[in-house]
C-alpha cells in the first residue's frame, strides 16, 4: 500500500503521458489546456487506492481512473459555460479563453475520450464498468440540473433537497471512484457497494466543508477570496439551513441581502453582515458537525470492506485530511 | 430481408419505448422532444438492415441501433446551439424552447444514455463496439470543429478539405452504423470494414446532394425554403467549387454577394444570382456527378461484402433512393 501523495503522483504522471491529436487544434487545444490545470484529481487517485487496497492491479486501473478525470473535467468544462464562471484553477475558463462553442464541442469530446479509456478496463469487469460510469454520470446531470433549479427558488429549498442535488453532484462520482477501483480488482459484489459508500460519505463531507471553507476559509491557503458564495447567493447548507432557522430581525436582514436591496451592497459589508447572521444561529458548528458525521460514516462503510490495517489508515487518514481540510 | 421501409418502422417503435425519468424535468424534457421529432433515422435503420443482410440477430442489434440514434441526436441538439438555429425539423430547437444551458446538459445527457445503449450490445462484441463507436464520435467532433473553422475562412478552404470535412462530419457515423451492425453479426474483420465503406461512401452521397437539394430542390418535397446556404454565405460543394472556377464577372459578383455589399441583399435577388453563377459553371452536373460516383463506389463496397443476391438489392434500392431524393 502506498501513501496518498504516491497514488496522486501515479495519475499526474498518466495524464501528463496522455497525447492528444494537434488538429483541429481548437478542439484538441482546450483539452489539453484543461488537463494541463492541474486540480485535486482526488477521483483518479481514490479509483487506484481501492483498487490497491482490494488487491487490484495499479496498471489495469490507470485507464479506469483516467476516465474519471476526464469525465470529472468534462463537467467542470460545462458547468463553467452554463454558471458563465470565469476563472477555475486561477486562470481563464476554456470559454473565457476561446469561446463557448469551442467549449462545448471539446467538453463533448471529452466525454467520449473518457469513454475510450474507460473500453480499457479489463475484459472481466468492463461491461459492470460501463454501467456503473452511465448510471453515475446521469446522477451527476440531475445534480448539475437540480442545482440550476435552485438558482430560481429562495426559501423553499429543503435541506433535504440540497443534500440530494450534492449527492448527485458531487458524491456519487468520488462513490463511482472508489467501485471502479474495486471492480477492476475483482472484489465482491458486497465489497464493491460498501467501498462505494466510502466514497459517497466521503464526497458529502467534502461538499458541506466546502461551504464552510467558502465562508471562514483562509483565502490565502483556501486558494480564492473568501465569501463567494454569499456575495453570489448560492443555496448552500449554511444559506438554506439559515434560511429555515432564522427569525425577526436575522431573518429581515439576510432577505435584505439575498433578494433585497442590500443585495448589491459592498463586499465586506455583505459577507461580514451573512456571516455574523450564520454564526448567531450556529451553522458554523452545525455544519462542522455535518462534516463530521459524514466522514465517520465513510470509516464505518470501510469497516466493511475487509481492508488490512494498512490500506484501512491510508484511508482514514484521506478522509480526516479532506474534512479537516484548510483548501 | 425485409424492406428499408420495416427496417424503419422497428426503429421508430423502438424509440417511442424508451422511457426516460421525470425529473429533474428540465434535464429528461427536452432529451424526450428531441427523440420524438422523429428525423430520417436512417442511421438506426442501416445498423439493423446491415446486421439482417449478415445473417445478424435484429433484436441483438437493436440497443446499438439505438445508441447511434441518440448520439445523433445529440450532435444535432449542440451543432443547434454552436449554429445559433432556431428551427429543427419544422419545431423550435431546444435551446430556443427551453435555453442554451438546458440545451448543452440535457445534450450531454443523451450521449451518455446512448453509451448506456451501447453497453447493451452483445458481449462478444461489445469492446469492439465501443472501440469503434468511440473513435467514430472523436471523428464528428473534428469534422463540427473544421466546419466553424471555414466560417472564419474565405476562398482558402480547399475542396479536399471540404470533403474531408462531410467525411468526418456526416458520412463516418454512416459507416459506423452499417459496421455496428456487422459486428453484432458477427461478421469477419473484412466483411465489416467492407460495409463500412458502403455506409461511409452512401454518407458522401447524401451530403453532396443536401447542398445540391439545397438550391435546386422542390422546397414543397425538401421541406424547407430553397437557398439557405446562399444566404448565409455557408461553405459547400457548390460554392467551394465555383470560388474555385469562377473568373471575372463572375468570380466579382460572387464575392459581391458573399463577402461583399451584396451580403444583406434580398432573398430572390441574392439566391437567383448565385445560383445562375453555379449553373453557369455546370456545377449542378457537377455536383451530381459526385453524388453519383459516390453512389457506385457505396454499391461496389457492397459487392465485397458477400450477401445474397436480395440483401444486396435492397441496399442498392436505398443508395439510389437516398441518393436521387428530392427531400
Amino acid at each position: 500500500m502506498k501513501t496518498f501523495e504516491e497514488y496522486l503522483d501515479m495519475v499526474n504522471q498518466a495524464v501528463s503521458h496522455i497525447k492528444y491529436p494537434e488538429r483541429p487544434a481548437n478542439l484538441y487545444d482546450p483539452i489539453a489546456y484543461t488537463m494541463g490545470q492541474g486540480g485535486k484529481r482526488v477521483r483518479p487517485a481514490l479509483a487506484l487506492m481501492s483498487a490497491d487496497a482490494l488487491d487490484g492491479d495499479l496498471e489495469l486501473t490507470m485507464p479506469v481512473a483516467l476516465a474519471v478525470e476526464l469525465f470529472h473535467n468534462f463537467t467542470l468544462l460545462h458547468d463553467d459555460v452554463m454558471d458563465r464562471a470565469d476563472v477555475r484553477r486561477g486562470q481563464p475558463t476554456v470559454h473565457t479563453k476561446w469561446n463557448d462553442n469551442v467549449a462545448i464541442l471539446s467538453g463533448d469530446a471529452m466525454l467520449s475520450l473518457s469513454m475510450k479509456y474507460l473500453a480499457q478496463a479489463p475484459a472481466y469487469c468492463v461491461i459492470h464498468a460501463f454501467e456503473l460510469f452511465n448510471r453515475t454520470a446521469m446522477k451527476v446531470y440531475e445534480g448539475q440540473q437540480l442545482d440550476m433549479d435552485f438558482e430560481k427558488r429562495y426559501d423553499d429549498v429543503t435541506l433535504e433537497e440540497y443534500m440530494e442535488m450534492i449527492r448527485l453532484k458531487t458524491s456519487v462520482l468520488l462513490g463511482a471512484s472508489c467501485q471502479l477501483g474495486a471492480l477492476v480488482a475483482g472484489a465482491a459484489e458486497a465489497t464493491a457497494r460498501r467501498i462505494y459508500q466510502v466514497g459517497e460519505n466521503m464526497g458529502m463531507a467534502f461538499q458541506v466543508q466546502d461551504d464552510v471553507l467558502d465562508v471562514w476559509g483562509d483565502p490565502a491557503t483556501f486558494g480564492k477570496a473568501t465569501g463567494g458564495d454569499i456575495m453570489c447567493g448560492k443555496k448552500t447548507f449554511l444559506l438554506i439551513n439559515a434560511l429555515h432557522m432564522a427569525g425577526g430581525a436575522d431573518r429581515r436582514e439576510l432577505d435584505y441581502y439575498v433578494t433585497g436591496e442590500g443585495k448589491d451592497a459592498a463586499r465586506e459589508v455583505k459577507v461580514a453582515a451573512v456571516t455574523a447572521i450564520y454564526e448567531r444561529l450556529g451553522l458554523r458548528e452545525h455544519a462542522t458537525d455535518a462534516v463530521r458525521d459524514y466522514s465517520t460514516r465513510a470509516i464505518e462503510a470501510l469497516h466493511g470492506c475487509g481492508m488490512g490495517a494498512k490500506q484501512h489508515d491510508v484511508f482514514v487518514e484521506l478522509i480526516e485530511r479532506l474534512t479537516s481540510r484548510t483548501m
